[in-house]
């Protein structure tokens, strides 16, 4: 714990596009439910699960969050989620945990999460967190004078969070908007982003 | 209902920036609860609602919705929520009616409802629609090939639909991204857009 | 648009019976969940789901509801109501859209819906809508003073509703009453409704 | 318990019109939150509390259910609701216990909760009980030959039920679609009754 | 109803350690949902379903709780939960019904049920019951003088109770902490509960 | 994060005593809804808000959470709850953070959280966490041998985790059972536990 210069708290985004967009899954209807894999390619809302006589405490853990990730990239920082995918003891349980690496200025680009609020607990370097909200309109909120979810120390930063969905998922904007698969019809996004034509295909070009 | 050229529904967002933000509002808990204003600046989850023995049927009431609306505007469409501030007969119940007016060639632009899914349904003129989903990740489905939320007729159109939601909110991708109030350090844009900072000024002295 | 005379805008039922029975969903834990048959006969709370990645554009579409509807039955109405089991990918999402016809002085008969609020909105004709509440106790809130969910224009009339459920339900007060399979007894009508016996026999023999 | 001739659990509605509407409160948010009444005319879904350092056990407590309740009435049954308006420590919990008396041939009129579903334990006399459901359509299931959730014995009987909702809500068929105030256009009913108009209103004037 | 001494309604626990841990199962998507069996060992959150064309009344009826239990064990009381396992047709309705026995002077151990708030009805005998809260912080409510959730009188005493959920579940806090399987390590509980380690490693022989 | 010697992850309950209560809060029917103190002693479920065009960063933040806490008491642990009294800002999100600082060999008593699953993560030192469930019934699971959620090694620990509520609760076992007050009738709990009334009564002195 030396290594922590700041501990910041942040609810909902801690990005700077989109506002807390917060929904809780079900109930659990039993004490556990350990997600397994679909059964023949079929599916359910969540996840199927064994046997709770057959649940080991294997199903509840991961190790390996102390490691850092690689934040060579161009925006400078990783994510990592440990959502019911990774641990399947989470199935049914509305919780996820996220760790977020940040090079030096790296940027953890806007996002959104469309299944869960958000509480960031800042473990090593400095981060300035911010969210943007619906109403008051496009109102920002961050905390500190240099408004920027990245790093603004020369050193990596390591920040966790909880997210209140055991699959909250991530949808980063511009990889979105400009990266789909396939690609939105580019006179879409021109009008949209009011930009030129030119430069949307040179954006989707790169992402 | 003769100026109807064909009838679509999509799901979740007619937009094509973030997927399915989905979230139920609570459960009602009497018949109705409508909703008044705030007390001496004081706010619950939701709305106070008034004396339902005071309850009348205009509480539950709008008209209206037939009148068209005014796209003349950069992106060509206007939005008209009717949700719990309109109707306040609406709180607690769950749900947000939607008038979206489109000008020929118009765009609803890429936007997200944190609180809400969403069904449209086209009553005039031809739309494209389409949403992007987190998981597969960023994969955009489009009903026509012609991708986009925007009119492809000559003559205006409109759409209704309906949000899972009292409140669903909206949020323009553009609008929270390069219009939000104090702006986000055009630094921090620029590397999460992978644009030139010049462009992102730019941007933002748009929107 | 043109042949729309008035919109109104109704929550809770749009019948005379029973009050706004409002249950939602389960919040969706995933983006979408598309609904598939039974398999094997087995069941679950909602529906099976089919693998994601083969999800298409037409799993969230639907077309033809410009269509009128055949109105020639007692009631002189058609209610098509647009649900999972209609369109699979509202399987999770918590919606239904529901079309409603109705004959010159058609009636959409006294329902309830248990598992959902409702919004309606009238598209052509002038109907008169209402719904009587539980508390306070059989209080009928209507917007003219004609009470009536029927049409009281010489013409035709449609309407548009969006359910809070993806699998609202509908149960027609008179039908369920008096044409249950098997019937209920007829002394047990006879007493609660204060009617005659034979007359209870008559009315099950018509429904 | 010696008077206890049968034991009997139905789920849903033990009555025979209207499905099983189920609906559950938002969850607790806190341990307890006892109701007070409204405040100066303001409302909120649910209730609003006392200080929780004031709650005394009284809150939580309610006597006189072992009284036999009143059946000179019409039908022959007596309902009492045990709800959040009776023992304020129920806010939020989502229960609500209900006590019905029924004279020798009597009958618990056809009736929905709009808010819960039911559990009904007999502990005195012969009761046959029954329920209609949405899906599949109009069927109705009972536990005995003789359909009716009506005291076939020639002595009193007694129920206790339990409701998923800390106000479940209770709407009588009968009442609602014939004594409603104001009372709805017989027109109407005699349409969707496919009873003779005459017979519309004599009924009015019973309810 | 003759041998009904007193009524007592108590939400929450009715027990001593743990206080009103109330979860909500999800709404039911359907009328109903009649549990089966897991299929080939896999599992959901909550129960498969048998088709609902197959159902019967028998899956939502039980008998046989008028009969007295065995009160015969160390604590005096016996518990009889009715829940989604006995009655399948309670899946995805949020209801279950229990029935305690005690012998004179029988305690129903401290406890607490990990999913329901409880309502109870006292029908025969007199009971003292109570419950502690988290907040404020370990009050003990009871009603009676002489606290405690056992039998002050000479006979023997009967109490139904509901819970806000099909499958509440129950943990005795005793067995679950010196009964596991298998034991907590002795010196963590003597730590825990300052108790010397001997009479710890006594107490886990014991449960 | 030099000194994290291992990081593990449970879910549920990290004390040994009682099962993975787990309830979530209702969804939010707004961006944020900052919480206020009561108004007149008068409390909703949840909180009241203020106004949001109020809101400031601050409302969302919390600092201080890299300090170690003293553990210098008999069980060696300290548990730091940053929940809505804390950061009113998490007010409906359904999140609450929690710090554990344990000396060595400190223990973090059995306990429960009445509303909330849990989400641990060890970011110094080595812990032994674990679980007993309902169902299976008084399973234990840990993930090393010796079981206890207590510090094994020789120097101090901490750890965080989250919550899946706003105000999830916290009933240490032997505080509610032995030490609420007004003190539990001693003949109940040597009956229960199955301890010497005497033993009863010395613990009673001790908590």
């Amino acid at each position: 714990m030396k290594g922590i210069r700041s501990i910041l708290i942040a609810f909902g985004l801690f990005a700077f596009a989109c506002s807390s967009a917060s929904a809780y899954g079900p109930s659990p209807l039993q004490d556990f439910c350990v997600a397994i894999k679909d059964i023949n390619n079929v599916f359910v809302n969540g996840k199927f699960c064994k046997d709770p006589k057959l649940a080991v405490a294997e199903d509840f853990f991961f190790s390996g969050l102390n490691r850092s990730r690689n934040t060579s990239n161009p925006v400078g920082s990783n994510v990592t989620m440990i959502n019911v995918d990774i641990i399947p003891g989470l199935n049914t349980l509305g919780l996820t945990l996220v760790r977020v690496d940040y090079a030096p200025y790296g940027v953890n680009p806007p996002h959104t999460h469309p299944r869960g609020s958000e509480i960031l607990l800042v473990v090593e370097g400095t981060l300035y967190v911010g969210f943007v909200t619906a109403s008051p309109e496009n109102r920002l909120f961050t905390k500190i004078l240099n408004p920027g979810d990245f790093n603004i120390g020369k050193t990596a930063a390591v920040a966790f969070a909880g997210l209140s969905s055991q699959n909250a998922g991530r949808i980063t904007i511009a990889d979105a908007v400009f990266g789909s698969n396939p690609l939105i019809n580019p006179d879409v996004l021109a009008k949209a982003f009011q930009l030129n034509k030119n430069v949307v295909k040179y954006l989707q070009s790169r992402f």
